[in-house]
């Protein structure tokens, strides 16, 4: 049974599992599983076979029910298998080794057999786990639907002498990420994360934001317990759950029961004592269950914007080439809906009509406003509606490259009866001709990433018609990046099996994303700009510092932001800490590396980011210098570029 | 004209250049090049543009020669492209970085339009270089024939302050390793490495032979003088120079003369003072070069087994199938000649004979000896001639699976008359149903890499019919790796474009490699062993530590080795420090990685080794845990492995 209703979310965090911590003998794994259900867990984390079990030739698996014993259905959405906990793939002791290794294959393919989504693996016992995860890899070489998820403790501890001299580290994330690392990043391969008492810093938790953790399991000693002699969680921990709620982490329960549980009914109490497991007994972490779906049930609900963009979620899309291709009704219709984004231009064009025309000079002017890249007009209704506001004569030009845009602008202009004060130009505005000089120039040519879309040269070419002492709006804009953990979209890039994948941008609504440093700004242009000089080829080099209590962590890539002056103060953009609210036009721009960096603890990373230009293309290309230098990516525009 | 006759010797290393420090105005090019050829130098370093020129709309580039004044052979034979120094890329003044991008695209293009084979890069002039490589990455991109070489000065300087700390390191190294991964390891681009006046350690020094260096740039100031005036070189100049000459790399004469030169021809300094660099002037650097050439003509003939497999050297092979495969007589032939290995063998069991049966029961003792793997019959002779020598009487079972090496042992015993001592045996030694048991088994099953070609399960069949106090001959094997530096064969295996190759073990003659760190034992086997529990699995983790004056460095794979005691001390193998003289039947093998790892300078490098076994093969799997963990190679022996 979900733990409760939340509107939009179909993520898997609305279930909540039971680690079954003692081996079901005799068949007993039905009346475990129907007891839990009928508690409201949704499945069990249960052991498969009896962990008294060593290899044995010729000896049948003792497991803990054979297939015939639950549904094929029960065993596959209620059973998480629970690889024996003994298993010690790193032992020095090689009998121990072999035996393990013959195991744990012959429990993973009990597991296939029987057709379970997952199994949790058990934790690496040290650092070096160079041999567990060999096996795991060759296992994971021949597995087709079936997820592991290695079991990882929470932890990151410091150990210091007695002059407060760091002398040791034990982050369990680097345990991660050797396995993972030497598992090739297989994107079978999943983590669940054991959930103690003691939490890291928030920036250290962070990282797992990023990693495919699929499973939370809370240790029973991980609660508090309140006034009233109920479990629950401290606020860092509260905080913590509602991350893995939004992140579709499910939560396991497991542990014994440290509060006594007075809901109990008490005439199943006095009933026969052998037959505790009776399903009319409450079960025993009842009590944790309830919390766990009170916190589910009183995180806020998803705002409309989230629900609307929830399968573009970690979607990987190519960006868009307006300048190349023509954009389709359909992608102007989802545009022209952001109407924040409409507000914004109108506000900014209402500031410089007041700029431009005092009011004694109003009845006497009309300012020429030039809208380029008019696509169907609704920049046009702005700045006839920011004329309106201000009380100032327009006289407007809309040009527009795109054919059947302009045919929309014909309708748009005679329903609304505009005729006289719009001239439509059905050209591109690089090499129109036009018969007089603008005082504004109106444009949005803007990508996630600012330039990418190409409008400095778009307004390089449009500037010839506007005045010496002419506002484009916007006036300028800049592109930031940050470093991020993002092994969903590495996966995704990955099974393209190509560079040229590794080496393009994409438009991507972020979401299983740890942030590892605030954005910085990478490139920036200004419009108008008269100068003969002027070049629109950039070249900006950035360190970033990752806070000192985040550890280590693997860099995926650089998530871009642009952040756009329309005029003065209003701005428009996306750029974390300043974006416009409630606007849906862009998402963030992802830029890939080939191989994913590890940064060690307190390293900075630099990153170099180039914008090239060549006669019919601009491109941009990436490297990294530290913490170690990778190959330049997208030499000469070879595998992403935008066309002139 | 070479610095003199080597036999053997076909590698670059022969020739010798010049650079041209000046630019060569008002076509002054043919004069100089003749001039130097003249004096016996090979080739020019040569300034292609003035080095005022900076580019200008419309300008013509003020090239040293049009193409029309050399020979296009001229061109390319005879001049090596030397682009401005004056390029920097880095700068902070951006003017001057586009100037130089432009300037560097320009020169390149005019020394493709010559058909020179190479050109040489000015130094990176700051430890970040990443427009620099950039843009040479750009160039690489596009280039099809013609080299570059990335000059870079030999320099590894430590400062330290009062207490004797290091607080700075300049390790020139550490630029060419950021420059040629961010150029991705481009396989046209080389280094040319300045000489200067000292010299760095012997280990830091031994990196560059694994790397692709083409030219030894020999600064004049590098240079001592004799007693009686001459220009020498120190003694660890010249056992640079030495290693130089052995790996192909050519020596280049660079910068004033700082030397007279007493041999100029009288009767010229007498004529026109205007006409310095007449035909029938010395040149002023001839000293030099008649010194390097003496280094040349006095370094040792290369032996002949070296000059046997000159053809072989860096030249990847796939290790033989000999189990799966049936060697050709080719092969067989090949092997036989390897006189210095049977003499090993023959004084094995001579030894193995004279414990086996004492002076007393000569008489009435035969021997039972079992050649298993018999080939076309060396190990029969050398068998028949150990019993010979130490007067004991044999009975010896030839067992061959090949059937056509079977025919030719046939003849060979009618040849040779020993019908009454030798019995063929048309069998795979797996499966052969043994008439009587062994005294002493002898067999040569050895890979380079010493188990590789499935001994351990061949004479685990085999050991069936040995007695149980019989003897195995080898009585044990061990294999050896190493780690190593070798870019060449990086490139090689990259040129595949897939990952197979890089999780495959190549035989090969490793030349252009640098060995890091002595080899450590891998794996051993023992025979027989007649252990219910033996297994021929194996784990084994090393540690490799560099010497602490290596510096950082760049390892693309493991050799590997193997040494085996054949009876007792006579053993048989190519581990570098107890390898068996004269012998060629075994070039060493080569593991690969994925991704060469950099190794910071006293990190220690953490690999495991697997051998696995599966019902119809063997294989293994290795991979890197420190400095940073790889993906595991070759799991499931999905890339290479040996079929049983």
């Amino acid at each position: 049974m979900p733990l409760g209703q939340r509107a939009g979310d179909k993520s898997d965090s609305r279930y909540c599992g039971v680690e079954v911590l003692d081996f079901p003998a005799g068949d007993g794994l039905p009346a475990v599983l129907s007891h839990s259900l009928s508690s409201a867990f949704d499945f069990l984390l249960a052991p498969l076979v009896d962990p008294e079990y060593r290899p044995t030739p010729g000896a049948v698996l003792p497991v803990a029910a054979s297939d015939l014993i639950l549904s094929p259905s029960q065993w596959s959405s209620h059973i998480v298998g629970k690889i024996s906990e003994w298993i010690d793939l790193d032992s020095e002791d090689e009998q121990l080794r072999l035996d393990s290794e013959l195991t744990l294959k012959q429990e993973i393919a009990w597991a296939s057999h029987l057709s379970l989504q997952a199994c949790v693996l058990p934790p690496p016992r040290r650092s070096t786990c160079a041999n567990y995860a060999r096996v795991v890899n060759n296992i994971l070489q021949g597995l087709t639907n079936m997820q592991l998820w290695l079991r990882i403790p929470l932890e990151k501890k410091e150990s210091m002498d007695e002059d407060h001299v760091i002398t040791d580290i034990v982050d369990s994330w680097e345990w991660w990420n050797s396995f993972r690392l030497l598992c090739e990043h297989s994107s079978q391969l999943y983590v669940a994360l054991d959930i103690l008492s003691s939490l890291p810093s928030m920036n250290s938790l962070g990282r797992w934001f990023g990693e495919p953790v699929r499973a939370a399991i809370l240790q029973t000693d991980a609660f508090l317990t309140n006034a009233r002699g109920y479990p629950c969680l401290s606020k860092r921990h509260q905080t913590l759950l509602t991350g893995f709620f939004n992140h579709s982490v499910q939560v396991i329960i497991s542990g014994r029961s440290n509060h006594n549980d007075s809901q109990v009914s008490e005439g199943v109490l006095g009933s026969d004592e052998n037959h505790t497991e009776d399903a009319h007994t409450r079960h025993a972490l009842s009590p944790y269950l309830d919390y766990i779906a009170y916190l589910y049930q009183r995180i806020d609900p998803l705002p409309e914007q989230e629900r609307f963009e929830i399968n573009y979620r970690d979607f990987l899309q190519s960006p868009l080439q307006p300048l190349m291709d023509n954009l389709e009704a359909q992608t102007y219709e989802t545009f022209e809906k952001d109407t924040v984004k409409y507000t914004q231009y109108q506000r900014a064009i209402a500031k410089a009509l007041v700029d431009k025309v005092p009011d004694n000079e109003v009845p006497t002017t009309r300012t020429v406003l030039m809208v380029v890249g008019a696509g169907r007009g609704p920049l046009v209704r702005a700045s006839l509606q920011a004329g309106e506001e201000t009380g100032r004569k327009l006289k407007v030009y809309a040009v527009e490259k795109n054919p059947n845009a302009v045919i929309t602008l014909h309708s748009l202009i005679k329903l609304e009866g505009w005729e006289s004060m719009v001239t439509i130009i059905s050209s591109d505005m690089r090499c129109w001709d036009a018969p007089e000089k603008a005082d504004i120039l109106v444009s949005e040519l803007l990508g996630s990433f600012g330039d990418n879309e190409l409008s400095p040269e778009c307004l390089d070419g449009a500037q010839r018609f506007l005045k010496p002492d002419g506002i484009s709006i916007p006036s300028s804009y800049t592109s930031f990046i940050q470093p991020v953990t993002a092994s969903k979209l590495h996966n995704d890039i990955k099974a393209h099996k190509d560079i040229a994948h590794f080496e393009t941008a994409y438009v991507v609504k972020l979401h299983r994303v740890a942030r590892l440093a605030p954005p910085q700004e990478v490139f920036s242009f200004s419009h108008p700009n008269f100068s003969p000089k002027a070049t629109n080829e950039r070249y900006t080099k950035l360190q970033f510092e990752l806070p000192q209590d985040t550890g280590s962590c693997l860099v995926h890539g650089f998530a871009g932001y642009f952040d756009a002056v329309l005029y003065k103060d209003v701005h428009l953009g996306i750029e974390p800490n300043t974006c416009t609210p409630n606007m849906f036009s862009w998402f963030p721009i992802f830029f890939p590396l080939r191989k994913p960096i590890y940064v060690p603890s307190e390293s900075p990373i630099d990153v170099h980011f180039w914008r090239c230009c060549a006669a019919t293309k601009v491109w941009y290309e990436w490297a990294l210098m530290a913490p170690s230098p990778s190959p330049i990516h997208n030499s000469n525009g070879r595998s992403y570029w935008v066309g002139l």
